[in-house]
């Protein structure tokens, strides 16, 4: 959480700048079924290709069978901090409809997914995506039609403080800065590996 | 532009909720230097699987070569429009790198996309994604790797009338109501299907 040298400087607006994937989450409070719907409509919103979305969501709040059902197929090492969530959550993807493959349903539902993390950051929430978790399961516990692909479970929740965690290695990993790639190594022009001006 | 009853009402953040992908853009407006920095920089802090950050971008602006080029590889149905965008640019996902194949590279590049499209917003502009342009020409003009693949092109600029659009079918396109699923189709609890109480 604490501000590295590559944490965003530049102007970027507040609910992007402010968005994490913390594991510390707040074990003691809850997530609303009206913050869940306020999520939800922004991930319907998004763009997708030739407006066919794509994304489908699976929504546990704690508590009940569906987070139980999301909180049992994930990873051990993601059982372990995601138990703390307020909801879980599955995103899928239609790969398949009655017109055929879809044409970028995996990239489509990550607009939607994105959407979704940043309204998170409007609730005072967080919602970490993860790709560990067993997909298999999802289907088995919750009847997913082969034409749909679970791609990636959420954890969504308000961010607590690091030492939830207990763990140092843990706790020393969420307050490391976060890192990206710089500026000139991801956006070119005029030919590719070209930094703009 | 105009609401229908489709039209998010339920409080998503403002940022989301008037995130549009018009045609009619302001051919009279530039983008500039800034702004793309600061759409790029949203990109930049997407998260994306592992880190892993396939995410990358082609960048031109209305008058420099990089412009030309991308306009030249769309379709002609989008450069139809698109010519009158202040920037065009071209989002491409790493699909391979040194560690091999690049898990959920589509994904998150839609991830990153997503952000770029909230920072427009953010900015005054709007941001439309094309799926309708060549790949191949893009690879050639611009010298894009093998293990690099162009995603979506991307018209940027200020949103203006829909008369600018001339064609009184595209005009009335333009003007008709987003449409999205109903929530109870695309986000469910207990099993398949099963809408949200």
């Amino acid at each position: 959480m604490s501000g590295g040298q590559q944490e965003t400087t530049i102007g970027v607006h507040d609910l992007i700048a402010r968005r994490r994937s913390p594991r510390a989450l707040d074990a003691m409070s809850d997530v609303t079924p009206a913050q869940i719907r306020r999520l939800l409509e922004a991930a319907r919103w998004a763009p997708s290709f030739g407006n066919t979305q794509p994304a489908r969501f699976l929504v546990g709040l704690r508590g009940d069978d569906t987070y139980a059902g999301v909180l049992a197929a994930l990873t051990e090492r993601n059982r372990s901090w995601a138990h703390r969530a307020g909801a879980l959550l599955v995103a899928l993807t239609v790969r398949r409809n009655a017109k055929g493959e879809v044409p970028y349903a995996e990239y489509s539902t990550g607009l939607a997914a994105e959407n979704l993390a940043l309204q998170a950051v409007a609730e005072g929430l967080a919602a970490h995506q993860m790709a560990g978790f067993d997909a298999d399961t999802v289907r088995r516990t919750f009847d997913v039609p082969t034409d749909v692909e679970p791609l990636v479970a959420i954890a969504v929740g308000p961010a607590a403080d690091a030492e939830v965690l207990g763990e140092p290695r843990d706790v020393e990993r969420e307050r490391a800065p976060r890192t990206r790639l710089p500026l000139s190594e991801l956006a070119y022009t005029g030919t590719w590996g070209a930094p703009l001006p």
